[in-house]
């Protein structure tokens, strides 16, 4: 065991490790591009001077909120999502529009997936969602004191329905597998973390 | 306040939402395919007939494993990525190989990626990563008991560094959001709740 370990006093924030040299680029093909996403093939060049193909998903990026009532409980919503099929618990997100701030997002995804609206607004720590393919960054809030203040705002693709749960059971859904969305997980935990 | 609050006693595993009747699919148009990735053009039929597009990225499977020593010290590895180009602190994590099982990968990765081979590996609860565009989902694992067998074994795009935590560094990193990476944020503080 090393000297700092589970019970020393105030270990500190271990540094990030030392950053590698970026590689460089020796030319770049685009696939695919819409107002979507898209998608390109880098033709990479290594240390040794050597070439590899990287293929590069691009894909906007995004906020994702945990919205807390006055006395505590957690707003979730059940979302169909298309891709897998599955209709599952998560937290409001979804992608930054043109020029939006990530806090001014947080407060529209919340307003539109849940009706809500929060007095206060704070920042969860952030995260790349699959970082060996895209830059795609996740920007997390915790959205306190949420009010509701009307209906819901929903894209056709979207369904959804809003429901509301005590911390214990925020805590049971996670440790039993039921939160499969990446975006919920980890926000989640953030905060149970935060207010523990 | 609902009746059963923090302080009920033992509050049950809520439900999964009852799942929407997925979309209908009108048709779909191959953009790319790779033996790495491919790209997909939907166009689906929503309940009442209209037809959407919908985008998806095809990613095959991927595992992503928290290395636990016997000291319960966790081992990160800092690696670069070249879609946003940081070095950062990570977990070991991989796509499976054709026809592999997880927990076979999850070795596999561990043995690669940090030199450790583990005497037990357990289930911690999966994720998709970004089920808004792609199907891609993680088995995540905590390897226990590991041991330092050889050398890392590295494809040449891989560059990391390897280092020991203690649990309550491992903490510090993630609330101090050093932990970008969404696998390492998600695997790291379900280990932190299943065994504290």
């Amino acid at each position: 065991m090393s000297k700092r370990d589970d019970h020393s006093d105030k270990p500190r924030v271990p540094e990030n490790p030392k950053p590698f040299a970026p590689f460089g680029v020796a030319r770049s093909e685009r696939i695919y591009h819409s107002p979507w996403c898209g998608l390109r093939r880098d033709i990479v060049r290594l240390a040794d001077g050597a070439e590899r193909e990287y293929h590069v998903f691009e894909i906007g990026d995004a906020v994702a909120v945990v919205p807390v009532l006055p006395d505590g409980r957690i707003v979730l919503i059940g979302q169909y999502r298309y891709p897998h099929g599955k209709t599952h618990w998560e937290i409001p997100a979804g992608r930054l529009h043109e020029g939006e701030d990530p806090a001014e997002a947080a407060q529209r995804e919340l307003r539109e997936e849940t009706g809500y609206r929060a007095r206060r607004l704070e920042p969860l720590p952030g995260f790349y969602p699959s970082n060996g393919i895209t830059a795609h960054f996740a920007h997390a809030f915790v959205a306190l004191d949420c009010e509701e203040v009307g209906a819901l705002e929903l894209d056709d693709t979207e369904l959804l329905t809003v429901k509301t749960f005590t911390r214990a059971e925020i805590g049971l859904l996670l440790d039993s597998g039921r939160i499969e969305d990446a975006f919920a997980a980890i926000s989640l935990m953030y905060w149970l973390r935060r207010s523990s």
